[in-house]
């Protein structure tokens, strides 16, 4: 392997950093990048950059959050950039635990550092165990563990449960997110290639703009997938930027682009809609089904185009 | 003639008769039937089995009057024979005329002969012209005629315009139907075979069964056409036979089989419903443009297509 | 009958007659109609002139059989038509018995009257039981009874089950109808007045004209009841009469105009529509549960209007 | 100021500040709000706990960035929050000044304080202008000139035109956003009181929770929209928070709630939905007419209201 090495250059994956956040936990589920380089990035525009340019091979980031609702940096990234593939997904717990420097204890409390999201999502505990406490801004939770050790001031920390990895932190209280079941969702990005095989549990990702001049022009574009039976898990709409009032929909569509229900709607969603963006089909991490509904299985389809070609022929 | 059968086998198209009725000058319209022999046959069920028995090429029978509403003898057989296809439609205003024996005056006629329909459109001028008449029921426009002559009580008939091309009967008022603008439409049935060419004009025929478990099914059926910018010209629906509240539906759809957005709509109604019948695709009487809305074209269906494998190669 | 009528004015129902149809057995079924004049009349038309003309309290008309579907006469007199209203359905089985004269057997009947429907409807049981018969069309169910005793080469008649009532016939045969679960269902017109009172098992049934400029406009017909949870129990067009293409909707919906959700339905549809005629609202001839779906029934209609208010008032 | 304060209770408006951001411009807009106390607080949940507190009469808080999307802060306090109602709305043109201490000139600058977002918005121009420069985050548009004078390493930084006065800063340049035509939408909270008149130029906040048993049920929802003719002019999702898959939907309709077409949707979504808030009706800040499609308009109401008044009284 070593001499190996010295002829092969290592796979590498691009995650927003630093090392120790959630993001970190999701990129450690991905099978393949199991003794790959894991290259922490500042920002979601520099995971994809590196995609791009070819300095790594998947990106991680993050796309949605169970509490604070999609990621507007991966969004609009993958709105606005070309030649971007959504290859998987994967699903991380949001908890968060409260560090110290070791030594310090509960009653010595009375600065804590936090990045708004872990601050805002742990806001019940702090107030109930740490009363009068001042927060300081973090840049994210592994920079909240960091900051112990460069500001005397700051007594603890609201950080991840991997963060005992990267800092000699003691973990003073487990688990105290006030919401017990949040998620974060990731995805991993690289640039156009295999389209990950049919699992009959896959998820679809599109960005789709509206036509400007029709009003119920969003009623019209779900009609395409209620066509052919294809529900969708996740609409979410964000400004196009030029004007208020103009949206593009990120949607993920229940099934695979070899579902025959799925590829006939995304070519209705083609002919509807100024600008499509297909971002991917790839398993969906919960497990569950991508069944299409009221007879759309590709069984129903194929029989349907053998019908059509029947009465085509005489 | 005999010596003529000898030879050639001549093209037989049946048609509802007797000679000197509307379906009679359908059939003047049909090319292809010039010189071929006229066979009028006594029910529309008589002319579709001649044509399942290959006794006629092709068979003429009426489908819709706009007073009188769909013909449901055609309409029926369409939906319960196996092995029919419609090749063209034909239109035939629907004008009546006043016939007598020649001498017979306005003044003269006490009793009339027509058939029930012709009776109840032309109503109000009888009402106007012959009042106090006394109506007999005739058993089609041409027998009208033809009662002048085997019944001396009867002392004119409601005709057709053609009819005097059968009987020695003199016309005593042109055009006496109460609707100027009524029409009866008529197509033209064969056995499966070439679907006409695509004009760009065109009209398909189904009939669409619904799943009989859900409320709302024929608001989903008719999102199968919107969702592909196809336009209805005519649905009506029709009883199934078998009890009350069962119905099937007989649709004329603007295009052609191969107008992509049919036949995608055309698949979608397969798997949609329990049972769907094409009866044809072919071109349109009053030859409007046969268009489908919202980029439905063959072009943009096309682009679409095109689209969808650049994705899926990679 | 003089006598009697200087005192009391009986109240008349008017029926398509004559006595001895199936018209005259949905009669019977009136409750209201027990001890009153029942008069058969020639049409439909005439029926409904009888109400109109105040010479009928009642009439009772066919309105749809389940084997020939709707009844043209009836729908498009009701469309037409102003000042009329259902207030009551009936549902009669459809069974044919062969009648004789007394004395006539099987193997001695050649001749057969009955009315085109009536064979129609008995025509397998005919072909297999009286091979090589002749058929005389009468015009109605009871007309083939009378028949036989007015002309002698005819030696039975296809009638209905109640002909004995008035005629001296025997029955050879009963229940010779090819389909056993044939109904006609019958309505009970009269002018406006009070609407019968809401059962819970309810139709109401409406006449809609679809604006002519929109295509799809069906579809958006639909949708004013599938906002408000109402399902059809029937939809059948007619044409309006004036050009071929143009269309007329007769409905039945399910539920009662004190139903929340069908007002607001019919107040949608006349916003929509050019023409909406109000038939009537009454009781289901099969008691099914006229409920509508998805949180529409009146209780919760009130919630909402509590709501309404509430924030309406601050 | 104690002695005024003494006698008068002067209104107090509280807005996301400090002093010198766009929330302030927003603020200036309002006519209501001349002479009144302007007080600056530091988050959206502050503004809006003063309102619920009573310590101010109206709170004003961004809701909509054209470039950033919906202000989540504010659309989920507004969701989970009970007893806030919107009662204006204010356009605010997103224009960045590049800033620093006097003196200070173009190429002297190395280190620019800028907010993430206002920094985001004028990437393309610092790129382009000053070459290589440092970023600095800061917490708000107006800490990014208040850096100024705390931090000798910075040397110039992005704000808003009204920076100016607060600050002794000079305006290097002007109006150096990437998109010139961005905006942020602001909202004027209070608690529940009169709605705004009518204007005709009106819009309807709410929050719709779907249904989460029933694929589809977006679609759904619109349809209470489209039945009713009324456009949306926003649709936003956010999670409901308490597990992936779950969202409520921010609506601004078109009309108010005094359109009659407006409050059917509204009762109608009120039956639909498990959780439905009403914001508030209120003018809209562009002015726009807010009609209803399709003969929904009051007029139209009225008239079909009076009808069905009409079918019911006889």
């Amino acid at each position: 392997m070593a001499t190996f090495a010295k002829n092969v250059k290592k796979k590498v994956y691009s995650y927003l950093g630093p090392a120790g956040t959630f993001t970190e936990l999701a990129l450690a589920q991905v099978p393949e990048a199991k003794g790959a380089v894991h290259k922490p990035v500042l920002s979601v525009a520099d995971a994809l950059a590196d995609v791009l340019a070819g300095r790594a091979i998947h990106a991680i980031v993050p796309v949605e959050s169970s509490v604070e609702g999609g990621v507007s940096a991966t969004l609009d990234a993958l709105a606005t950039t070309e030649g971007l593939r959504i290859y998987a997904e994967y699903l991380v717990p949001v908890n968060f635990n409260l560090v110290v420097r070791p030594g310090v204890k509960l009653a010595d409390i009375k600065t804590i550092a936090a990045h708004p999201v872990a601050y805002a999502q742990t806001r019940k505990w702090l107030a109930a165990n740490l009363k009068g406490h001042k927060h300081l801004l973090a840049t994210s939770n592994a920079a909240a563990a960091a900051d112990l050790f460069e500001n005397d001031r700051i007594d603890a920390a609201v950080s991840t449960p991997n963060i005992t990895d990267h800092y000699a932190v003691k973990v003073l209280a487990k688990n105290i997110a006030d919401n017990k079941h949040a998620q974060t969702r990731f995805i991993e990005v690289g640039k156009p290639g295999t389209t990950p095989k049919r699992t009959g549990s896959d998820k679809t990702s599109i960005i789709v703009e509206l036509p400007s001049d029709r009003p119920g022009a969003l009623l019209e574009m779900l009609e395409q997938f209620a066509a052919r039976g294809v529900n969708l898990s996740r609409i979410e709409s964000r400004p196009i930027g030029d004007r208020l009032g103009r949206y593009r929909f990120n949607i993920d569509a229940q099934g695979h682009l070899d579902d025959a229900a799925v590829a006939e709607a995304l070519m209705g969603l083609h002919r509807f809609s100024p600008k499509i963006v297909f971002l991917g089909s790839y398993p969906r991490a919960d497990k569950q089904k991508s069944e299409h509904e009221g007879n759309n299985s590709n069984t129903e389809f194929g029989s349907a185009e053998a019908w059509l070609k029947r009465i085509r022929s005489k």
